[in-house]
């Protein structure tokens, strides 16, 4: 978030979205946490669907992003292959950039013609 | 879409999107056929989904985007203000900005190990 504005980075294959905010957010989770279900307790995301999220980034890149040790019932530990780091760490560089190069004039003059609050609705019309 | 690319800039008033790709894009479509209802027809959307994009965008800037004139059942013609052709100006330029600079090594780097299709999802797991 660079002031009022949102970039979203989504990285496709084929039709599937192989990185994006939430993913990298929970590549993240899973490095720290050590294990898919801790990643999804954190971000308060269910076991399910931190594992759907996994299995997407698995099977788009060259190699799976996570690599995860067979064990007790919603899995062993997991943890981020060598790809998984250097995707995540570029998917940051790239938003970094991203945000640096967004801070100029267009920017600027539309956020000077944002209000702070929106006005209220006219749902009756 | 630049290569696997998406990127999606979403312009905040509060907790509501004061502009994105979908508002953004409608109010493309307001300019070129003179109507919210030929706006939304042009654009797969049903009147009353344009109509509430229009109106949330009305009440995030500091004067309308889309100005209507009264009549018949879905309302008249429709056409952008002024402060309307620049936020929608400004937004185009501000995203080739950031696709321009988003075509740089940490792409190129992610893009080479992405696969062209996902494999086959372990959905037996």
């Amino acid at each position: 978030m660079t002031g009022n504005l949102k970039i979203k980075l989504q990285l496709y294959c084929g039709a599937e979205i192989a990185m994006g905010p939430g993913k990298a957010d929970l590549l993240e989770a899973i490095a720290r946490e050590g294990s898919i279900s801790g990643a999804g307790r954190a971000l308060g995301m269910s076991y399910r669907r931190a594992w759907l999220l996994v299995d997407t980034m698995n099977r788009c890149w060259d190699v799976p992003l996570v690599e995860t040790a067979p064990g007790g019932n919603h899995g062993g530990g997991a943890r981020l292959s060598d790809l998984g780091r250097s995707v995540l760490g570029r998917y940051r560089e790239l938003q970094q950039r991203l945000e640096h190069s967004a801070d100029c004039e267009p920017l600027k003059a539309l956020a000077s013609a944002l209000r702070e609050v929106p006005r209220a609705s006219q749902k009756g019309e």
